[in-house]
């Protein structure tokens, strides 16, 4: 569990959870209250590669520029560390010890990231991912595999911290129209990263999803019309934001690094 | 998900959960708000079971006389039903739309379930038992692995139906006594069964911790001397109830059960 938490990775998902938070900030202290569920939301999304890097799955060797948990840890220790970790999310988000916040507050957070992180969210779509390589498919299911693996936890991660931090039912919406939209952003980048950088640069095998015949955009759109596609995501993501004023900059800063990023 | 939840099994922990809360009814009607709780136990107690009949774990093909989810569905589906099941454990224990319960004891109850299924729970005594696969170990780590493989989770199902009952801090800790009283008997009768029963009236193959040299309480202290420590189990669970009603004849039915169950 430690080994692949602390095995680097960009902490995309707890960093929106508090730059949501503090795009709201009507609590005098927000933050301390949403550090527990940034954190479970990394245990999420690390169990998450722990359990896809899997031999039975993506089988891949490398995360991160680093052997994956499997190869370290064998297969029962890797399976048992992503289920530890997935289970470690619900102890520290329901943990009252470790928040101010309302109890009903705390429940409709974990609620929704169970609802994210299950098999109507990431769980099944890595089980339509893995039932469709190899095969010719169409776009919308594309589009659906990538919004319940990534969008789905993603935008979850964004509405936590909101939730957290006190927004109202119209700051709600408008960070989950830019979560869905930062959230496919992410997704049409990671399959252009696949194509377009090395392994080094990814710390994962690059190719990947070429050799193993997975359905991508760059596939579908080819790489330029796939750039203009990742641009149109984050300039609507940006445009969700018009109700926020300059605390939510960082939300902003996030939408364009997750276009110009390199890995 | 399905296939694993409805292949059978004697839902031991949502009947303890649902028992507990009868020996209390402090509330109107406590069933209502138990039997969210009461299904997910039983989810994480499935998705504990595919987890650990996958090949890289105790590689079973069989389970309740059914084939096990990875023979039917892959061990990339299996691990993915897993996973699903868990998570949708936490969306039913959060889910505020099931139940009438104030938002703090549902928190509470989450709290207790997660710590009962993770690292210091079921995970970790699932790791601890496939770590000393083959060994020599001294008793006491058979316990510890017991306890918290098996008896853990049974405690927390005890615990969260007393506590979704309104149970007061005396009962809850009566109730908690039991509760490690029968986790262990169940599963001294397990180890037992193992030995004594035939793999017709297991559902699973009989002999098999045995054959994978796990260490066991009839390989401690032989057959009689272990049905022995059952029973003065099962009498300690039973002594553990003295402060309740007959409202609590039904956990003391379940614990003579655990004892004299064939399967």
């Amino acid at each position: 569990m430690r080994y692949s938490l602390f095995a680097g990775g960009k902490r995309i998902r707890p960093i929106l959870c508090l730059a949501a938070g503090q795009a709201i900030e009507k609590r005098p202290d927000p933050d301390s209250n949403l550090l527990p569920i940034a954190c479970a939301l990394e245990c999420i999304h690390t169990y998450s590669l722990i359990h896809d890097d899997l031999p039975a799955m993506d089988n891949d060797d490398l995360r991160r520029g680093k052997p994956t948990n499997h190869i370290l840890f064998g297969e029962a220790g890797a399976i048992l560390a992503g289920d530890g970790l997935l289970t470690w999310a619900f102890d520290l988000l329901s943990d009252s010890k470790q928040s101010t916040l309302p109890a009903d507050q705390q429940l409709a957070i974990i609620h929704i990231i169970a609802q994210a992180a299950g098999s109507l969210g990431m769980v099944g779509g890595q089980a339509l991912d893995i039932a469709h390589e190899n095969q010719e498919l169409p776009f919308a299911t594309l589009r659906t595999i990538h919004h319940r693996k990534t969008g789905a936890l993603i935008t979850a991660s964004i509405l936590a911290g909101a939730i957290g931090a006190g927004a109202d039912q119209t700051q709600q919406e408008a960070l989950s129209r830019y979560g869905e939209q930062v959230g496919l952003a992410f997704q049409i980048v990671d399959d252009l990263l696949d194509v377009t950088a090395s392994t080094e640069q990814l710390g994962k095998t690059a190719g990947s999803d070429a050799s193993r015949g997975k359905a991508t955009y760059p596939a579908f759109f080819g790489i330029d019309a796939t750039r203009n596609k990742a641009r149109a995501a984050v300039e609507e993501a940006e445009s969700a934001l018009v109700i926020f004023d300059e605390k939510a900059d960082p939300l902003r800063a996030i939408a364009q690094y997750i276009y110009t990023r390199s890995h």
